[in-house]
């Protein structure tokens, strides 16, 4: 059995982390499902999915990393083709990768305790992102 | 057809990588299917799952990238807050993610000849690992 | 439903960046499967899957991100053991993955418009690259 709906939500880019673990949830309870995968996968090329302990301090820690890895303010040869400035969201994008692929079972994704699934926006503007969630499983 | 199974091992921690083909391929094997995609995921915020050629110099090599990146005494806010001194753990398990879906068919991992599938547990301390392996197949 | 092809394609290696996004849906045309997942998986231990906009500005913006990270006349212990200098491209490939699984529906893979699936092959010298395509759904 498949089943696939879109999740979106707001963010302010610059990195901004989102959990959406529950919003995954949600598609799962809805497709009446009980185990299988859950593809979980960004539409654009600006954005991350990854799991993460979701907690403020954290999300600061992970933000200042990639700042110190591709600063903002790097000078890319894409910003300078297309004028865009958001050279950096790309790269920090390609390099995290676009989704996850999750298991799921009683009805629930397969996570730690602290473990959250999260967006991470890194385009320079903030944007109402999109996230297709697609089940297999039975 | 779905199949899951929980894989676990001991780990040393600060990115200990373990080789966990055979698990997987196990894991396959008791399902009795013959082609499908192979989910696996680790269960926690500081481990990561991915391929490489298992091999002790290589092994090295990725652990001193990994220190050379995320420094284990990298002081964190996690680390602050919460103090329990592994920020750096969960930097480097959100920036390599937390698993990999993989096909198989004839039963096993499609992989190169030197290719295995790996768990890096990030964490600052020993500790009994588990993956949750989910097979959709035939 | 599962089905399955290799793809395969001429890199130049060090990072060489390839679109297979219509061979990718080409597969998924070939099965005549509406909706699934395509799980993307080279075989082989020193290439990656991601996506980005393909262009060539940002392929070589991520080319030289990747040779600030990891600089392929960087001295690792893999080379010296098995004298075949490449331990820079495992460790670009362990780091960004071997592999992503993507949602498709309406027999397409669902992406951004300025999105493609691309092969990062790594390794330090020209090859022919073998991706592996899993497809599940109906």
């Amino acid at each position: 059995m498949v089943y696939g709906q879109e999740i979106s939500f707001d963010t302010q880019g610059f990195s901004d982390i989102k959990d959406i673990t529950d919003g995954v949830n949600g598609v799962i309870g809805a497709s009446k499902m009980n185990q299988g995968i859950a593809c979980i996968s960004v539409i654009g090329s600006t954005a991350s999915v990854s799991t993460m302990e979701f907690e403020p301090a954290l999300s600061k820690d992970i933000q200042d990393q990639l700042e110190e890895f591709v600063p903002k303010k790097k000078i890319t040869r894409h910003s300078k083709t297309w004028g865009d400035d958001n050279g950096f969201s790309h790269i920090r994008a390609t390099l995290m990768g676009p989704g996850i692929a999750m298991p799921f079972k009683d009805s629930q994704l397969i996570l730690g305790t602290w473990q959250q699934v999260v967006v991470i926006d890194h385009d320079n503007r903030p944007r109402n992102r999109k996230v297709y969630v697609q089940l297999l499983g039975e």
